[in-house]
C-alpha cells in the first residue's frame, strides 16, 4: 500500500468531486465526525477480527498530492484554485480505532475519523478498502484455525487471490492466526514466516517421481515435504516417498511431511498413516491442500482423517461464501450537530453523535455484551458517576467493562505505536478469541453477541425525527 | 503491478526452493513448456473473457531480482550460488496468448510459457495471480453488461474490492464491457473514464436537503446526479431534485439524474419516473446502485422499473458467488518430453505436450466450436495438408478456422504490439460477444460451448498410460 505511487488518488472520484464542492462553498474545514461500522456478520459468524488499521495510518502518514496526481486532476476539469488547495494541504484528522486483532461486532463504531470535513471525506475510500477486506480475512483465518485444532495451518493463497489483494490477505490471514504464508512478498513486507512445499512441476521435470524426490530430499535433508500426487498416490507417490524417507533416516535426517492435494482425503490419508506407520516413518506428518475451508477442515477431523498440517488457499483469501465486509463511512456529527442517514429501509439507518464501545467482562475476564454509547456517556462512566445499568437495560451479569476504541492519531500525527509487529497483533487476536465464550464462536449457527445501543443515542435519535 | 518494488518476491516460495533445486541440480536451463487453463467456468456461465495478459507481460519487462530482494532470500537462507544467478539473470521465456478480451472455455491452454526450466517455474504465481482474477471480473463485467442491454453500468466497487485488487478489478471490468470506473488511480493508470455522483455525507453536511443539491447543481449545472435517499426518498429526496432540476432549467442547464440506493427499486423508480415526468424533466435519467448484480439488474429490468443507468460494486468486484478463476499452470513439455499430471481425480489430470487452440466459425462469423490440438497438428492444418475433421469427430458444421493464440513474447522480448489501449480490449471483448451465439451467452443454463481435444493429444496420452 505504501509503496503506491499518487496514493490520494487510490479513492472514488466523488470524495474528490465533493471536496472541491466543499471548498467551493467554504466548508472545508467544518469540524466532521464519521464512523467506521459493518452491518452483518459474515459467513454466519458470530464475530469479526478487525484488521486493516496498519495500512491506513500508513496513508495518513504518506498522504500527499504528487505533480501527477494534480495534474491528472487538472485534466478532468478540477480548477486550479482546488489543486492549490490539495497540493498544500496537510492532513489534521484524529483517528480513534479498535486495535487490529480485536474482536468487533455489527453496528459498532470500530473507527472514529473527526477533523476537517474535506479531509474525512477524502479519507473514506481507502479505509474502507483495507478494513474491510483485511477485518474479513483475519475473521476466516481465526475460523479456519478453531476448526484447525492445534495443527499448523498456511497460506497457500496468493495464486487464487484477487489480484494484489494477495498482500492484504497474507497479512490479514497471520493476524487471524494461521502460521505461515507462501507469500514471499508479504512474508517480507510484514515479517510473516515464509514457507511452502514443491509442486507437479518439480516432479514432472524429473524422468521419474522416485529421482525428483531424492533429489529434493537429499539437498533439503531435514526440511523436505515430499508432495505424493503426481502419478499414482498410494502406488507410487507414498511409497516412493516412504523409500526417501528411509533413506534419509541411514544419514541421520528426517523427511519432515508428505503433501495430498487431490483425491479422497479421508480414504488416502487413513491409508497414507498406516503406510507411513508401518515402515517406521510414525514421525513424518501429513500435509493437506485442495479446496480447504473451516467446514471442510472440521468434517475431515471429525472423520477422524490423520491430518497435521493444512494448507489454505482459494477459500481462504477470496471469503469464498462472502467475499465482502459490508463496512461503511458515516456521518455522525458537523459542526457539533449530531446527524444520521434515515431510511426508508431500518436497516440502513445509522446512530447520530460522537460514540464509544464499552465492553462487559465477567470475573474470568470472558466478553459478555457491549454497549454503543455517545461519549459524554462514556466519559461519566469512567469517572463513576453513572454505571453500565444507567444507560442500557436487561444487560447481563458483568465485573467490570473497559473502552474497545483508543486515539491512534491525533491532528495529523499516527505517532509510531499502532507500528506494531504483526506477531503483536496476532498474538492479540490470540488473546481476544480465549476472551470471547465458545457460544459466540461456533461455527455454525452461534449466538447472537449481545450489543446495546444506549438511551443517550435513542434519546438523540428520537429528538432528531420531531 | 508495475509499481511494486522487489517485484519477483511476489510469489510463492516453493517457486524459489524448487529454483534452487534446478539450479542445484544443473536443470536450470532445461526446455520446458507450462500451459495456463481452467476447469470449470465462472457464474455458471456459458464462457470466460480473457484477461490479465497485460499485467504479466509488465512483470516479465520490469522483471529484476533488486539488492533487498536478495538480502531477504539470503536471510531466509538461500545460497550465494543461487543468488547470485538469479542477480544476473535475464529472462528469455516465450508466450504465447490468448489476446485479451477474446472469449475462451475450460481446458484451453490459454497461455503457454516456454524455455528454461527455473524461469518458467518462477513465473507461475503472478500469471495465475493476475490473469485468473481478471479473467472473472470481465466476465462477470460482460455479464452485467448482457443483463444491462443498452443501459449504461458504472464501477463503484473500490471500497468493499479485496484490498489492492481494486486496481485490478476496475481495469478488468472496463475491459467486460462497463463504462465507467469511480476509482481514479485505475482511471489515471489505465485512460479508463472516472465518474461518480454524489454520497449521504454532502447532503448531511447541509442544513437542509434542498440547500444540498442546490450548492452542488449550481456548481456543476451540466453534470449533477442528485442522490435522493438520504432522509426520505418520495417525501423530501425527489421533490427537492424536482424543484433544484426546475431551478437549472430556468439558467439553461439540465439535471443528468437521480440516484438512488435503498429501499424498494421497481417502486421507488417507476414513482421517481411518473414524479420527474410530471414535472416535465422527462430527460432526467434515473440511477440505480446498491447490491447490483447481472441477476438483479435482469429481474429489475423485467419488472419494468425504468432504470437508465447502473452504479454497481460489490458484487461485480469480488465476483461474489465465484470469487475466484480455478486457473493452474502445468507443465506440458520438459526437454521435448510431452508430461501430463495423472491422478485419481480425473478433473485433476492434465493435457500433454505443446498445444494450440483452433476455432471453428460459420459464414456469419458466429463460433461453433473449439479444437485443443497438438502445434504439429495445427501446423498441417494451416497448411492444408490435412482438415479439422481430420483430428476430431463430430464437429458442428463451420466455415472456416482460425488459431486463438498468438506469440506475444520471444526470448523475454514482448516488443510493444500488447499494449494496447484499454478501449481496443474493451472493443476486442464486444466483438468477441458479438459472435458467439446467444445460447452460450444465458445467464442462467447456457449451453455448453462445444471443445474437443485432438486424436494426436489423445492418443499421446494413451501412449503415456502404456
Amino acid at each position: 500500500m505504501k509503496h503506491l505511487p499518487h496514493l490520494p488518488l487510490y479513492t472514488d472520484y466523488y470524495q474528490l468531486s465533493m471536496a472541491r464542492g466543499y471548498r467551493q462553498n467554504s466548508k472545508e474545514d467544518q469540524n466532521a465526525v464519521f464512523n467506521y461500522f459493518f452491518r452483518d456478520l459474515p459467513f454466519d459468524g458470530g464475530y469479526v477480527i478487525f484488521a486493516g488499521l496498519h495500512n491506513f495510518l500508513h496513508l495518513i502518514r504518506h498522504y500527499h498530492f504528487d505533480e501527477k496526481s494534480l495534474n491528472y486532476l487538472s485534466q478532468q476539469g478540477f480548477d486550479d484554485d482546488f489543486l492549490e488547495y490539495l497540493s498544500n494541504m496537510e492532513l489534521s484528522v484524529n483517528v480513534e480505532s479498535v486495535q487490529e486483532g480485536q474482536i468487533v461486532f455489527p453496528g459498532e463504531p470500530l473507527v472514529t475519523v473527526s477533523g476537517p470535513l474535506l479531509q474525512c471525506q477524502l479519507l473514506e475510500t481507502v479505509l474502507l478498502n483495507q478494513m474491510n477486506y483485511q477485518s474479513l480475512i483475519a475473521t476466516k483465518a481465526a475460523r479456519i484455525k478453531y476448526a484447525s485444532g492445534s495443527r499448523k495451518v498456511m497460506d497457500f493463497g496468493l495464486r487464487r487471490a484477487q489480484g494484489l489483494g494477495g498482500i492484504q490477505a497474507s497479512r490479514a490471514g497471520f493476524i487471524g492466526g494461521l502460521e505461515a504464508t507462501s507469500n514471499v512478498w508479504a512474508a517480507k513486507e510484514y515479517d510473516i514466516p515464509p514457507g511452502g512445499t514443491i509442486a507437479h512441476s518439480w516432479i514432472q521435470s524429473f524422468e521419474s517421481e522416485l529421482e525428483a524426490f531424492r533429489q529434493y530430499a537429499f539437498r533439503n535433508p531435514d526440511s523436505t515435504t515430499l508432495l505424493v500426487d503426481t502419478y499414482d498416490t498410494l502406488g507410487s507417490g507414498i511409497p516412493n516417498a516412504i523409500k526417501v524417507g528411509k533413506e534419509l533416516e541411514e544419514k541421520g535426517h528426517r523427511l519432515v511431511a508428505i503433501r495430498l492435494d487431490s483425491g479422497d482425503p479421508v480414504q488416502l490419508t487413513k491409508k497414507a498413516r498406516k503406510m507411513l506407520d508401518e515402515a517406521g516413518l510414525e514421525y513424518v506428518k501429513i500435509a493437506l491442500s485442495d479446496q480447504l475451508d473451516e467446514y471442510v477442515i472440521a468434517d475431515l477431523l471429525d472423520s477422524g482423517a490423520p491430518i497435521d498440517l493444512f494448507g489454505v488457499g482459494t477459500r481462504l483469501v477470496t471469503g469464498h461464501e462472502s467475499p465482502a465486509l459490508d463496512g461503511v463511512y458515516k456521518m455522525c456529527e458537523i459542526d457539533g450537530r449530531p446527524t444520521s442517514k434515515r431510511s426508508d429501509d431500518p436497516a440502513k439507518e445509522t446512530l447520530p453523535g460522537r460514540k464509544k464501545i464499552l465492553r462487559l467482562y465477567d470475573s474470568a475476564g470472558e466478553y459478555s455484551g457491549d454497549i454503543i454509547c455517545l461519549n459524554d456517556e462514556a466519559d461519566k462512566l469512567i469517572d463513576g458517576a453513572i454505571a453500565p445499568a444507567d444507560i442500557a437495560e436487561n444487560l447481563p451479569d458483568f465485573t467490570d467493562f473497559q473502552l474497545v476504541t483508543h486515539n491512534v492519531c491525533s491532528n495529523g500525527d499516527c505517532g509510531t505505536d499502532w507500528d506494531q509487529a504483526i506477531t503483536m497483533l496476532r498474538q492479540t487476536a490470540q488473546n481476544e478469541l480465549k476472551r470471547l465464550p465458545g457460544r459466540f464462536k461456533r461455527l455454525k449457527k452461534p449466538e447472537r453477541y449481545p450489543v446495546w445501543v444506549s438511551k443517550g443515542i435513542q434519546d438523540q435519535i428520537s429528538q432528531m425525527k420531531i
